[in-house]
């Protein structure tokens, strides 16, 4: 379908997910999936922080981060809400999956090699909502996230 | 921060949404914001839609669409559990954004020009969340789709 010239320079840019805790949110994204921090801004009550894959296998300067958190896709923008972190009351974030608050389901990564990327999964100690020797979907598999967001891990070429 | 091996291969691909009624999320994400369809996958229950935005400036062939679908990012993943459209007790969807449920919060389309952007939006008769006019920050703007979803419309330069 040709794009209309009204919509052409559009872009799906990012996904925003709240988080209890950017510490061990940062930790899981950067450390355990490997994206890479694009850029953090602090507000008074609550700070961004923008991730992505690099995909350009070289260290980015802070201007092309700070440029790409905008215009590039498959970015990723946790907001941390500054308090819910150490706030006993703080009953969590809804997945989107579970009622009351079902509607928005998962993010999903593409790896190589699910059951490789899983095997690391597990040592790393992730949560599993499915293994791939869960079910009949045996080459998906779900992850959680720190705050329980669904993270699909799907291989790069599927055929569903 | 330089990607490990292990996770080198991995790309953000997908976000999925709920939806009640295909009909009129596919002619939004197409129409109102010119995503193409990639592929649609019917199952006994439930029928999901692969969208993205076609930046290859050429008609995509069969094939292409449907290895782009889970090897590029960018992808929108629609999901539609039949019946939705037509069930009277069908309550709709969380948009994440208000309680119970909150905890997703939005996905966000870069765009050249925000204010014309927006201009068109009014035209189709898009419902605002919050107008490049209104508040604060001028230079974004927030529609929602069919669901009730959040969409942020940002500049592709912007600088926060």
């Amino acid at each position: 379908m040709p794009r209309t010239a009204e919509t052409a320079s559009f872009k799906f840019n990012h996904t925003m997910l709240r988080v209890k805790d950017p510490k061990v949110s940062l930790q899981f994204y950067t450390e355990v999936l490997g994206m890479e921090l694009l850029s953090e801004k602090p507000f008074s009550d609550f700070t961004l922080y923008f991730l992505a894959f690099n995909h350009d296998g070289r260290e980015l300067t802070a201007e092309e981060k700070e440029h790409s958190r905008f215009s590039r896709e498959g970015v990723l923008e946790l907001t941390h809400n500054h308090g819910t972190e150490s706030d006993p009351n703080f009953a969590g974030y809804a997945s989107g999956n579970a009622d009351p608050g079902r509607g928005f389901g998962h993010i999903a990564i593409t790896v190589e090699d699910v059951d490789k990327a899983c095997e690391r999964f597990e040592t790393l100690g992730v949560a599993f909502k499915k293994r791939p020797t869960d079910g009949k979907m045996r080459h998906i598999a779900f992850i959680l996230d720190p705050d329980g967001y669904w993270i699909e891990i799907v291989p790069g070429r599927l055929t569903l």
